[in-house]
């Protein structure tokens, strides 16, 4: 189903797993007259040009932004602030800046000093991502039932709020509004600090003495590849999300620390009783999940069907 | 493809996932002339004699096993030293007794001087499983390409070994030996510890002051989903893996947690490069886990599929 176009140009800077996704779900819908993007490599820009997905793909952000109703940076944390700069005096008076990155705080105080007093700046992040990256992984379904947090500063013209809502409703994204500050507590546990304990795991395994690494692989069905797949993000994007969204995952991780001290405590205690206390309580957990559609209930996420042979 | 039956007859203790699953699996390779078992619970036998898999539910254990060529123990770590003492009087001389516990070196220590001398004891532990337990939640492929450690006490008749390789290998498992105190090392950094980090940061994430639940469960696609799958799995079984591996959790837990403060030192000291670094040799591990075939390549381990809409 298509429907008639929320914007006349629509400039995505980056063309990775969410810029691509966000390409081909807008064209899908035909919510843009025309898509411009650019890409930072020459050869990234061949792909998509390759692709033809978007109707033009340009060298400079200067150039993609030129006329732009709808500009959004789909670029590491740590590269708003420094495009946000490049860009600014090339917007179109009344267009709506965005971005899509993983941390709020940091983007609106990289960007917002920026940007010239007639443009919109709605700052939003879609919680929806795999473990790949580059101009292929993206697809048209990546948002379908997801969340896109969006913290406009206060006194941001409510009509640019509702366009881009409407943009990301469009294509499958459920829409929640929150403040930065929170939004980066929020995440900081259901992403930062997930990632940054996959990340450690995951590395950890891969330097034992005693267990090779070639057995922690081969082994690894018992639990260790779930880690793997979220250890497996892009690491540009990651190291922004860390070094920018700093204080929020420090707090998070002292608790989930003393949290562990606990279990741990219990386990060299022999106290039984706690550890399946612990472990009913977070059973329920994953089942509120599954029932708000956060996830499948499928066993193994599904894999099973993906990855192995339908009949022995 | 059905092959001649291996075993007489099989006596499963124990109808949960894994039980449940080797008794569909074994029935579908028609490796059994008979299969007969027990479940604790009226309420599990009922519905075991309902689902039509095995030959025969019995009431007690000394039951299921009498004339059993093959018994194998499904049932949690901790349950399996008190059923070989009740068992060991009533077991046919030449039997293959086994089990299919996560932790070997307990295992061992609370069966073997139970067991008479004429019977052969080979334990064993496949590698397979998701988040599902009780009768219903087995299914044939489960071992399909899964790894099943055996760890045979030195001594062991080696025809004994060989038959149950077979056995699991016509399953569709990939057989590999060890001892029984590596295997709880690498078991301990494969499964153990990831679990308990699991059921950690998801106890964690439950219990903050500054964001709900409800936002913890909605935003969850960031990344905490996919540690809430195996944070779902049975309590009585990980409580008696934690309580029996204990030292080898331990020593995992030592390694781990140093690496975490070296993250979490260079996050705080914004050392971009030591982040970047260790993110990409992270990726790499996820890549040789698809690449061996213990894992999906399909973004998001499949789940995309299994769960949403194909079209929007």
């Amino acid at each position: 189903m298509t429907t008639a176009p929320l914007f006349q140009r629509v400039a995505l800077i980056g063309f990775g797993l969410i810029g691509g996704s966000i390409a081909r779900a807008a064209r899908a819908k035909g919510l843009a007259s025309e898509i411009v993007t650019t890409a930072r490599s020459p050869k990234t820009r061949a792909r998509v040009a390759e692709l033809g997905i978007v109707d033009r793909v340009v060298e400079t952000n200067v150039e993609a932004v030129k006329d732009a109703d709808l500009v959004i940076l789909c670029i590491p944390v740590g590269a708003c602030g420094p495009v946000a700069k490049e860009i600014a005096p090339y917007l179109k008076p009344g267009a709506i800046i965005s971005d899509v990155g993983s941390v709020k705080g940091a983007v609106v105080r990289d960007m917002a000093p920026h940007l010239p007093a007639g443009v919109h700046f709605v700052p939003a992040h879609p919680v929806a991502g795999t473990e790949h990256s580059g101009p292929d992984s993206g697809f048209p379904e990546l948002f379908i039932n997801r969340w896109c947090i969006l913290t406009p500063p206060e006194g941001t013209d409510a009509a640019a709020v509702d366009k881009l809502r409407a943009f990301w409703t469009a294509i499958g994204a459920k829409v929640e509004t929150m403040t930065p500050d929170h939004h980066d507590l929020v995440l900081a546990i259901t992403s930062h600090l997930p990632h940054l304990i996959a990340y450690t795991i995951v590395g950890t395994a891969d330097e034992l003495g005693e267990v090779t690494s070639s057995e922690v692989m081969k082994f690894s069905a018992g639990g260790f590849r779930d880690f793997t797949r979220i250890a497996a993000s892009d690491p540009t994007m990651w190291r922004d999300v860390f070094l920018n969204n700093k204080d929020a995952v420090l707090e998070m991780l002292g608790t989930f620390n003393e949290d562990l001290s606990k279990l741990t405590r219990a386990m060299r205690r022999g106290d039984g009783e706690a550890l399946f206390d612990h472990f009913t309580r977070t059973r329920a957990i994953r089942r509120g999940i599954v029932e708000i559609g956060q996830d499948s209930a499928a066993p193994d996420f599904g894999r099973l069907s993906a990855a192995t042979p339908k009949k022995p």
